[in-house]
C-alpha cells in the first residue's frame, strides 16, 4: 500500500456508503437501528441458481471463474438481481490464499478440492511466500472492482476469506477429511511448525483483506469451516489467536466472524474486535444472545435443511427464528452456506419471510 | 422372553458380577467408589491391531466377521488381552438393526456402509419389519455369550446398539454424507413418516438390547455419531425422544449414552435413565460436569488426536484430562472412536498413563 492515495481511500473506506440505497445489512451489522431485518445467505453466489449452472457449463472449472473478474462479478450480482437479498458476497473460495502463497489447489466435481502438495514439514513451509495481494490475488481485487461498479449502491458487498486454522487444515491435510489426521498431528507433534505456517496464512491474508476493502468490500466475512473439530482449549491457541490479528490489522468496515461448529468459542470470539457473529443451527439462539452480549449483531442461523421442506414449513420456521431474534441487531441467513440442492423458489419464500416480517 | 430360566437371570443379570476380577468399570458406571479411573477405547476391538488386520486378511469382508460369532469374539479379546482395558466391547456393527428389519447392508473399504435400497416413502418403511432379536441377530448374541465364557469375568462386557436417530439417518440417506439431505427433508416434509420409521427402529433396538443383556452384556452403550447434525428443538423430538424409551425398556445394567456433536442436549441426555454420559472432545470438561450433574458418570473425552502426538504429550494430556474429570464418577476414554491410523503402542501409552495416575 504505497500509494497515497489509497491510503486515503482505505482511511475513508467506510464512508463510502453515502450512496448505498439499501444499507440495511451494514446498519444492522453496525448494530445502528433498522426498520426490518437484512437477510442474505452463505454461498448464495453460485450452486443453486440455474443461471449459475448455465455460464458453469460454459466453462472449464470452478477455478477458471474464480479467476475471471467479470464472470466472477456477473455470478455475484446474479442473487442480487434474481432473489432480492440485502448484501452481495464477492463469489470467491478460501483456498485463493494458499495458492497465492504457492501451493495450488485443483477443484473436483463432486469431491471438492484436492491439492496435489501439502505441507509436511519446515522446509514445505519455508518455500511458501506471504501472499502480496496485488499480483497474487488482483484478479479478486478486479471481481470486487466490477462489482461494486455494477451493484451502483444498490446493496453492500461483502468481502471474505478462511480462517487460518481452516486453511492451515486443507494445506497440510491436502483435501477434506473426515478426522483431519495430518493437520491434527502436527498441531500436537510439531506445534512450532503448525504456528509459523499459521503466521504465515494470517499475514497473507491480512494483506488480501486489506485490499479487499480498498477495492470496495463493504464487510469482511471470516469463515472458520473447520473450527468445530477443534478441543476447546486449542482452538484458542490455534484459532482465535490468529483471528484475533487479522480484526485488529483490518480497520474501517465491520467484521463478521463465522467459525462453525465452535459452539465452545462463543464468548470468546464475542471479545474480538469485530461487530458480528454467525451462529450455525445447532447454537441455541437465546443461549448464544446471552453468552455473546448485547454488542454484538448476530447473524444466521436457520437450518439449511428446512429448505427443503414445504414453503409453509418455511414460512413458519423463519418467523420462528425471526421472533427468537428480535428485530435489531439480527442478520437473518442460514446456519451454513445453502445446500446446492435447493430449490431456487424455497430460497426466495425465506428471503420473502423475513422481508414480510 | 418366554423361557422362566431367562426372566430369572434377566432379573438378577446385575448380580452376576459376583465373580468378576475386574469391576472398576461397572462401579465407576454405577457411581460406586472406584481405586482409580477405569479406561477402555470405542473401536478398540478391531483397527488399529495387527492382529485385528490379520483375521481380517483371512475373511471375504467386514460383515462376515460380523457375522461370525467364533471370530467377532476372538476380536472383541483381543484389546483386553492385548493391551490390558479395563472392559471389553462386543465386535459389531450399529447396521445390523436395519438388516434385521429388511435393509441390508454392504461394507465398502475406505467408503464406509452403503445401503443398496433406502427408505423413500410410507410404502418402504411398512414393508420393514420390527427385528426379533433370537431369529434376526443370533450372531451377536451367541458372539456375546462366547465373549462372556472366554472372558471369565476378568472384565466386564459391554453391549451396544446405534440411536434410532442414527440408525434412521443411515437407512433413509444409505450411506454417510455431508449434509444428511435425504434424512433431514423427510423430517421437516413428512415428520410422520421419519417417527413411524423411528418407533420401528426403537422397538427393534429395544428387543435387541434386552436380549443383549440376556446373552450376559454387563453394561449398555447407545452411540448416537449424527446427533450434531440436529438442530436442539428437533434433536429433543427425534432423537431424545427414542433413547429416553430405550433407557426405560432396558433394566439391570448401567446404560451409557454417547451422543456425539449434542453438546446443546447434555442437560436433557442427563435426565434420562442412564448410569453415564459419554462426552466427545469438544466438550469443555468442568461445564459438562456442571451441566450434568454430580448424578451421572462421564465418559471420555481425550482428543483422539492426541495419539499422534509424541509418547511425552499423550502423558501430559492424559493426566490433565484425569485431573479434570477427578478420581470417581469418570471413566476415561478418548472423545471418539480411536482412528484406524493410530499406533497400538500410543494407545498402551493412554492405558497406562490412566492405570498409573
Amino acid at each position: 500500500m504505497k500509494c497515497k492515495q489509497c491510503q486515503f481511500f482505505y482511511k475513508f473506506a467506510s464512508k463510502y456508503n453515502f450512496t448505498m440505497k439499501n444499507d440495511l445489512f451494514l446498519r444492522a451489522a453496525k448494530g445502528e437501528k433498522v426498520e426490518r431485518t437484512p437477510v442474505w445467505l452463505m454461498r448464495q453466489a453460485g450452486r443453486i441458481l440455474p443461471q449459475y449452472r448455465a455460464l458453469r457449463e460454459r466453462l472449464s472449472g470452478f477455478i477458471e471463474l474464480v479467476k475471471t473478474p467479470e464472470l466472477a462479478a456477473e455470478v455475484t450480482l446474479q442473487p442480487v438481481n434474481l432473489l432480492g437479498v440485502d448484501a452481495a458476497i464477492i463469489f470467491s473460495d478460501i483456498l485463493v490464499i494458499p495458492e497465492a502463497m504457492g501451493l495450488p489447489y485443483l477443484m473436483e466435481e463432486k469431491k471438492g478440492p484436492i491439492f496435489p502438495k501439502t505441507i509436511k514439514n519446515w522446509q514445505d513451509m519455508e518455500q511458501l511466500k506471504i501472499a502480496d495481494a496485488e499480483s497474487d490475488l488482483g484478479y479478486v481485487l478486479e471481481a470486487i472492482k466490477i462489482t461494486k461498479k455494477e451493484l451502483n449502491g444498490r446493496v453492500p458487498l461483502i468481502g471474505f476469506a478462511g480462517a487460518p486454522f481452516t486453511i492451515f487444515t486443507y494445506m497440510v491435510e491436502g483435501a477434506g477429511s473426515k478426522t483431519f489426521s495430518k493437520a491434527r498431528k502436527m498441531m500436537y507433534e510439531d506445534p512450532a511448525l503448525a504456528h509459523k505456517l499459521l503466521q504465515k496464512i494470517t499475514d497473507s491474508t491480512i494483506n488480501y483483506l486489506k485490499m479487499q476493502v480498498l477495492a470496495g468490500a463493504d464487510l469482511i466475512q471470516i469463515f472458520d469451516s473447520w473450527a468445530g473439530i477443534l478441543p476447546p482449549e486449542q482452538y484458542t491457541e490455534f484459532g482465535t489467536f490468529y483471528i484475533d490479528q487479522i480484526c485488529k490489522a483490518i480497520q474501517n468496515v465491520p467484521k463478521t466472524i463465522f467459525a462453525k461448529g465452535a459452539f465452545f468459542a462463543r464468548k470468546e470470539l464475542a471479545q474480538l474486535d469485530c461487530q458480528v457473529i454467525g451462529l450455525d443451527w445447532n447454537m441455541d439462539i437465546t443461549e448464544s444472545r446471552q453468552i455473546i452480549g448485547e454488542n454484538r449483531t448476530l447473524q444466521g442461523n436457520l437450518d439449511p435443511c428446512v429448505l427443503y421442506a414445504s414453503f409453509e414449513t418455511i414460512r413458519k420456521e423463519t418467523r420462528k427464528m425471526l421472533q427468537l431474534f428480535g428485530n435489531q441487531r439480527h442478520i437473518a441467513n442460514l446456519g451454513h452456506g445453502v445446500y446446492p440442492d435447493t430449490d431456487p423458489e424455497k430460497v426466495k419464500c425465506f428471503i420473502e419471510t423475513v422481508k414480510e416480517f
